[in-house]
Order: C-alpha cells, then sequence, then structure tokens
C-alpha cells in the first residue's frame, strides 16, 4: 500500500470532511483541520462535537503535522480535545494562529502545540508530503487551500472558498497560483461544496457595504448590526461605514469584543481612532452618532441581541428610533430562536432588517460558478466534493459532471471512508470505524446513544422516582415517597400524589417481597396507572430500601 | 359599553388571532375559529397549545355560535377542549364540516356540537351580529371570510385567504362580492397578514401542476410527492397530472389516506376510476407507471417520508431510479428534520427535488399584491393585520400605510388586547388576561412554566436522586442509595458511582440528622461534586428514608 495515498474524511456531523480530513501515505500521516460542530437540537444537552481519534490513536507517532486552513471553530475547535492524547506541529497563517492560541491557552495545553505560522506562497515539507499554500477568499481573513505533492500525485484541497475580486489582497483567491497548479496537473481536486445548491457567483461583500450604506444614511438612531463574532471582514464594514456617517462604535458580547481586540493587535482591523468606544459611552451620545456591533444573530439566548430584544440587557434598552441589522444566514435549527428575537424587537417598535428584505448578508462560500472557476482553473482528473452535506455533494457532482469530469472519476465519499488514491488510479477501501464524539461538560464519548434517549424521555414528560421502604425484618411494606419534576406541577396535583402512593403500595405488597420483584411490580404498575390517568409516560424508577 | 364591539384576538402563540377571534356586543358573543398549534421546540413534552378560554368561562350563555373559516388544524383543533366545557353551535362550510365530524367523534363529544352547513353567499343572523361569508382561495377547499355587520359599522374578517384566479368556482375569491362589501361601507378590515414580507402576488396553484408536468415526464421510475395531508388541491394536482402520465396513484400516511377518503366521498377530489392502488398493488407494477403521494413534508419523524428516508418503511424502499418531490414549505422550527431527510433520500441515490430548485410548492397566504388587493376592493376606515407574526403585522400595517391609511388607523394587537369599536372611534381597551395553554397528554393547562423548565434540565444533564436510609432510631445514617437517568452511562461509571455513594455518605453525616437538614446537605453536596467531577448540572434530589 505504500503506493498509495489514503484519503479520509472525518467529522462534520452531516458535513463531509468539515471537521478534518486525513492524509496517509504509507507510515506518514497529515492531518487537514481539528474542528468541531454544534450540536443538532435533538443530540439534548451535548455541547460539542468532535471528529473520532480512533483510527489515529495508535498511529500518533506517524503524524507529519496538522495544518489549518483557517480560524472557524468547525476547522480548529477539536484541537484541545487532540492535544490533549498527544503533542503535535500546528502549521497555521497567522490570524488562524492567534485564534488558536487563545484557545490553546484556555484549555491549559499550550505546551502540547508546536505552533507554527505559514502563508500562502509557501512550500513545506512534511515527510512524503510536498505542501504549497494558497489564499482564498472566506468569511474570515487569512483562509488557505492546499496543494499536497504526493509520490502519485498532486491533491488539492480548497479549504472553505469563494471568489471575491474585492477583497484585500492577503484574502484573496489566489487565481494565478491556481492556473500554475493546473498547469502542474492535478490528480484530485477535493472542494468545498456548501454553496452548490445556488446559481451564479456568490456576490462580493461589497453589496453588503452598499447597503450598510444605505441603511445608515436614513436610521433616525442608532444602528445595531448583529453578526457572528469571527466575521471579521463585516464588522470591518461596520467600521468603515460608520466613520463614513460620523457614529461611534460599540462592540457587545463576549466572543465579539475578544476577536475585535485581538484583530485590531494584530492589524486584521483597521479601526480610526476614536472609533471605537465603550457602551456606556456610546449611551451618552446623541442615537444618531451610535453603531453597536453585537453578537447573536443565530439567535442564541444569552448573546447579545437575545438580551436586548427580551429587554433583559442592562446597558442597551430597544428604542423605536433604533435600526437593526441582522447581518448574518440563520443557521438550520436555529430559525424558531431567531424568528422569536425578530418578533420581540419588533414589538418594542424598533426598524428591524433581515433576511431577504435588503443583501446585508453574503455567504462565505462560493456558489456554482465560483465552484466551476475551481474545477476549470485546476482540470482535475478526480474530484470529490466536501465540506458539504449529501445534498450539496450531490449538486457539487452535477456541476463536474457539466465541466466534463465523468461520473466515474467523481468520488462521494462518506465520513470514515477511505480514498486509496494511486498514480493511476482512484478507489474505495474499506472504511475505518468512527463515529460522531460527543463533548458534554468535563465528558469526551461519555454520553452515548442510551443516556441521549433517556434524556429525550425525561424532556418529554420528566420522571417519577418511588422509594419503598420495607419494614425492619423486610416482612412487610412500611411506606411509599415519591419524588417526581417535569412530570405535573405537584403541588397542584396532591390529589394525584397521594393516589400514585396509594397505588404504588397497594402493587408492591402484590407479590413477593423481594427488591427486584418489588420495583419491577411498582415502576410496571406506575407506568400505567399514570398512562391511564395523565395519558403521560414519565420515566418511572422504583426503588426498595430496608 | 353597549354601543360598543368588543373584538379580542386569542391564541396562535406568536401569531396574533390566529387561532381564535372573539367579537362580543353588549352581551352576544361571536366565535370565529377555534383552532390549535403544534408547539415550538423548546416547549418539552408539550402536544398542542391552544387558546385561553378564561375570559369566556363564566360567559358561555352569551355566545352566539362559532364560525368556522375552513378546516385547519390552526382554526379547528381546539374545537374538543372548548367543547368539554360547554355545547355550542358552529357553522361552516361542507368540507369543514365533514373535518370535524371526524374530529368531534373521536373526542366522544359530538352531542356538544350543534353544526351547521352554510356556504358562501349565505346570510346569517346571530343576535347583533348580521353576518355574511365570501369564499376565498387558500390552500384547502371551502374557505370562507365573513363580514359582520354590526350596529356601530361593518367588519371584514378576510380568514386565511389568497387570490388564485386559476382555482375552481367554490374555492375562489370572490371579487364581485368584496366589491360590493366595499360599497356597503366597511367599518375594520381584518386581514391576514402571514404573506406580508413577500413581494409580488402569490403564484397560483397552476404552476406546480406545471413543474409537476416536467417532472414527472422525465421521471425514469416512480414519482413520491410529499405533502401536506390537508392540502387537498395539491393531491388533486398528483391525480391529475398520474392519470395524464398513465400512473397509477398510492396513498401513504394515516392522515393523508383519510383526508382523500373523506373528500373523495364528498365530491372535493376527482379520481378517474381505478386511478388509487393500494401500496402492494403499486409495489407490483413497474415503478414508471406509479406515483406515491405521502405525508411528512416536515420531516414529522413517524410520517411516511421519514419511513422511507430511514429505510424503515416496510412498504417502500427507496431506490435509485426513485424521483421525489418535497412539496411544502418548511415550517420554522421543522428545517433540522426535513434537511436530514432530504440528505438520507440523496444518499440512497433517489433524484430530490426541494426547496427553491423548482416550483413544487406555493403558498396559500397572499403576498403583498393580494393584500393589497383586498384593501383596494374594501377600503376600510380602520385595518386591523392578523394571522401573522409581529414581524408580518408590521410589514402588513407598511402595505396598508402605502394604501393610504393613515398611521393611527392601522391597529397592531397582542393577543388578549381588546379593540373597541365605536361608530366613529377604535381605541383599545383593557387587555384580558390570557395565557397560552399547553395540553400534554390528557392533561390541559397543568403544565406551566415551571414543569417546562424541569423538562429542559432534564434534557440537558438527566437527573440523580440520592436516597439516604437512617438506621432504625434515626440516630445514624445508614446507607445511600443512588438511582439516576440521562446524566452517564452508569454501568460505564461504576467508580463515579461509588464515589458519589461515599459523597453522599460524608455529606449526610455531617450536621444534623433531621430529614430537611440531610436531603439539603445531599443535594447541595452532590450537585457541586458533580460539577466539579463531571462539568455537569444534573437535576439531584435527595431523599430520607427512616
Amino acid at each position: 500500500m505504500a503506493n498509495r495515498l489514503r484519503i479520509i474524511p472525518l467529522g462534520g456531523m452531516g458535513e463531509i470532511g468539515k471537521n478534518m480530513t486525513l492524509f496517509e501515505y504509507g507510515r506518514n500521516i497529515l492531518i487537514v483541520d481539528c474542528g468541531s460542530m454544534f450540536p443538532e437540537n435533538d443530540m439534548w444537552g451535548i455541547d460539542l462535537v468532535i471528529p473520532d481519534f480512533g483510527y489515529l490513536r495508535d498511529k500518533f507517532e506517524q503524524v507529519r503535522g496538522v495544518i489549518l486552513t483557517h480560524g472557524h471553530e468547525d476547522h480548529t475547535g477539536a484541537l484541545p480535545y487532540l492535544l490533549r492524547e498527544t503533542s503535535l506541529t500546528i502549521y497555521c497563517t497567522r490570524l488562524t494562529r492567534g485564534l488558536v492560541e487563545v484557545k490553546v491557552d484556555r484549555a491549559g495545553i499550550r505546551n502540547r502545540a508546536n505552533l507554527q505560522t505559514i502563508q500562502a506562497g509557501e512550500r513545506l515539507r512534511l515527510g512524503p508530503f510536498d505542501l504549497s499554500f494558497f489564499s482564498v477568499n472566506h468569511s474570515i481573513p487569512d483562509g488557505i487551500g492546499l496543494a499536497i505533492r504526493t509520490p502519485v500525485g498532486n491533491v488539492v484541497h480548497s479549504g472553505d472558498f469563494k471568489l471575491d475580486l474585492g477583497a484585500g489582497l492577503d484574502s484573496q483567491l489566489d487565481l494565478a497560483g491556481l492556473a500554475q497548479l493546473g498547469g502542474e496537473g492535478v490528480s484530485l481536486l477535493m472542494a468545498d461544496s456548501t454553496g452548490a445548491e445556488r446559481p451564479g457567483f456568490t456576490p462580493p461583500e461589497r453589496v453588503v457595504e452598499d447597503t450598510f450604506e444605505r441603511i445608515f444614511a436614513e436610521a433616525p438612531g442608532r444602528v445595531i448590526v448583529a453578526t457572528f463574532a469571527s466575521l471579521l471582514s463585516r464588522v470591518q464594514q461596520v467600521i468603515d461605514v460608520s466613520a463614513r456617517h460620523n457614529r461611534k462604535v460599540a462592540v457587545e458580547g463576549r466572543s465579539m469584543a475578544d476577536n475585535v481586540a485581538m484583530a485590531q493587535e494584530m492589524g486584521y482591523l483597521r479601526i480610526p481612532p476614536d472609533t471605537l468606544v465603550d457602551i456606556r459611552k456610546a449611551n451618552s451620545l446623541p442615537p444618531s452618532r451610535v453603531t453597536i456591533v453585537a453578537t447573536g444573530s443565530q439567535g442564541e439566548p444569552r448573546a447579545a441581541l437575545a438580551r436586548m430584544a427580551a429587554g433583559t440587557n442592562r446597558q442597551i434598552e430597544i428604542r423605536p428610533d433604533d435600526t437593526i441589522i441582522v447581518s448574518a444566514q440563520t443557521i438550520p435549527g436555529n430559525e424558531e430562536m431567531v424568528n422569536r428575537i425578530i418578533n420581540q424587537l419588533i414589538q418594542r417598535g424598533a426598524n428591524v432588517i433581515y433576511g431577504e428584505m435588503a443583501q446585508v448578508h453574503v455567504s462565505g462560500h462560493g456558489s456554482q460558478e465560483d465552484q466551476k472557476l475551481l474545477i476549470r482553473l485546476l482540470r482535475p482528473r478526480y474530484f470529490m466534493p466536501i465540506h458539504g452535506e449529501p445534498r450539496h455533494q450531490y449538486q457539487h457532482a452535477r456541476l463536474a459532471r457539466q465541466m466534463g469530469i465523468p461520473p466515474e472519476r467523481i468520488l462521494i465519499m462518506q465520513n470514515g471512508d477511505v480514498l486509496e488514491l494511486g498514480e493511476e488510479t482512484a478507489e474505495k477501501g474499506e472504511p475505518i470505524s468512527q463515529a460522531e464524539v460527543f463533548v458534554d461538560g468535563a465528558g469526551v464519548g461519555d454520553v452515548g446513544p442510551a443516556v441521549l434517549r433517556d434524556r429525550e424521555i425525561l424532556s418529554r414528560d420528566g420522571f417519577v422516582v418511588a422509594v419503598v421502604s420495607l419494614l425492619p425484618g423486610g416482612q412487610a411494606v412500611g411506606g411509599v415517597q415519591i419524588v417526581s419534576r417535569g412530570f405535573v406541577y405537584l403541588r397542584e396535583a396532591e390529589d394525584l400524589l397521594q393516589r400514585m402512593r396509594a397505588e404504588a403500595m397497594r402493587v408492591a405488597q402484590a407479590g413477593p417481597l423481594t427488591d427486584r420483584s418489588i420495583s419491577e411490580r411498582v415502576q410496571r404498575g406506575l407506568e400505567s396507572f399514570l398512562l391511564q390517568e395523565t395519558g403521560r409516560r414519565p420515566m418511572v424508577i422504583a426503588l426498595v430500601t430496608t
């Protein structure tokens, strides 16, 4: 197998290879990205979902390095968990490094990470992998894609990308570099599918700024812009437009404030002197001189925007002359929360601009024409759509066929699938064993389907615990105590509680007085009693004490 | 107050007056609609949300009748709960009556409902209310709006409506009737705001049929159409297109099958002979001769489409030559589930058509131009946007201002607000006390915020119950039993369990041996022990037995 390159996408839940991709050649492993996902609504109580490191665990000494394509959580968020298990050399651009440093410092594992700064245009040799990096446009500066030259051919991994001809040179899709790679010959292109359902090119960020100009010009009072804390280019636009309209800018929300401070210090935000003010200062200015940029565009209940909507933000009270811009796309699963906040803000009289009403957001991912451009420049022999869900992979594969790549050279992978790339071949090997790994509090991987199923039941109807006391000697039942939460409001259901006790008592005595026999009888008896009385199915547990 | 008409929108959660509106004149009450809502994702375990009948409760004898505008759940679903409390005369069109009969029969309260069939064009006097009904287009046939002539003026309530000039005459917006009402003079228009964010007219249903024609013509195998069980016009289109393409139609999903049978019997579906087949018969035909119309367009986990996607539908196995159309708009909160199902179907190789890819669905609600048409025809003195959320009300109010209604005559209500309409005036009175009423199993209104908060906590980290036994005489602690669910998988956490027991034992003994003192100590002790050990906050309860 030494003459095969093995490529394994991992993590990202429904999104293929979003969080991590392994490249394995002989006894050499290259890791691209190490990110985490936020849980879906039915992953009860889970804080994060990270890739399964099981396949790597007995091969850590083969890892030649980790390349991070950019600084977003879904590409860096699992690093602290991987670094707990092994020390690693991590290669990333300057801004990404700034963000990762904060992360590893917080986790107290800075000493496990050997951080190396790379930049687009550089070349780097890691074992058999001869790498070069090219800049891409994305919704955070300093993003890269990479070319991996291997003995079996050249592989290009796009990272998250789009084309935006109006961006600064340091964050622009490197068309010349891509054309040169295309000339060298590309065996396999792995490209970002996220935007494959959108026709056309993704509009340039500039259109958002134009929209902001119009909105700011008409706003009678404050302008409040909610967006992602990591969307630094949007923050820059808010600052630029505010400065032109003679407004001071206050930053609300801890993650936004941290990012702005870090990006300003590293030179990724250009902020005119005296433009940033704290919120107290902003509150002392005329509303028409104030902009607030805030977290909470996804409806996160504890973020700045949700608190403003609910009237629980101590510093910011929404007024009828406020103009509020929700400058973000709602991530599936968050619609209900975002919707509720928009309604609350409107009920407070504010002018809220969101969704399709005006172009207040553009995606960080390329649309169909961006994707076709990449294929045209690189002319790969094989094509692998990555980073999207199956629906995006499928559309991206259609585009690739339209661009002349024969269907048998289009490789639709799932997480854990293994592509074995030879000089003339690309075949799927035996998939590796992997699963989504749940982080819950301090626990990693200790919450599985059984616990989640219990949480789901508890979320619906709560629980009832019946404690049956046997009299000394264990020859008779002494009494029953009932405790319950999330089932009915027991203070108002004293009658039901008494009948539950009586029923448990009756059932407990109606058979052998062994612990196990009593608890089984009481559990089943109460379950059917409660179903009949209330139509509900709380989780019932019976315990026996002597 | 006898010379004032009081108008009170109720129910519908965020949507104003969606489920119910009260009209009160002197000691006479007219009820329009009596519907229910599906709960939002954070209404843990709740089955239905219904309007608060508290205000009506000591006035039931004043109710002159209930008018149902159409047969959808959000306009009829709470009837069984209101009929539990009082007998009522209910006026509705023929199809609506058919649907309501099924509902009251199932609830076993047919004898409480005096059902009266009305039809568009009819006039009906109920106490001081002189009513007439006009037909509207909506996504179910036989929908009506109503004009309420009262001593203080004429009120028009649009019901859910849109304009579709291609629909059958019995279900078409009655332009002539509306023009005539406009000529009579309209004091107040209460109009459906749901589509107020969409520019233009809502496209006619016909465009969906044209899309179906193209898809059916190209489909190599079966066509599977998922839509709402109540969307009979869509089912009719599927049947018509199937017949033209020589396909038999099988109906999957109980609610869809019930509705199709009822609508066919009542003449609301025109089905050519031998077109409907059962699924077994369909499975014996060549795939290119088969259409399946199914429930599950909202991603409901137990509905037909979800089972096909998961591979658990016993009769229907998805094949790569299947063409699947998701003919519905995703209701906010359901996106994650719908998305997952689309991905699963694509991974099974099917060609899935959804969302913006092709016009496979149109809304049942009017867009901005439909709404303007209604205002133009009726030229009301006062305007009240209803049936939408605040964001829709707000946009609808903007339209009304554009149409020349002065802002002070545009009445933005919340549920429970009271409009007092006089001959020359419209003023808000004291709001009535009302809340969302939760139905959970057999219980109505017995689950409130406290129980929901407990369910939320349980859904995140589960619970731990510690039972502390005192030795006979109560002078010493005998032992501790721990039971827990949804917290950690205890079989794999034996060590943690032992330490929990030891900690509970230690804390129990570290103070006075009264029940209350022990249980408080053990609860707090375990909470902080578990937070430190696991980073989680399960609900902890301590019980003492002697």
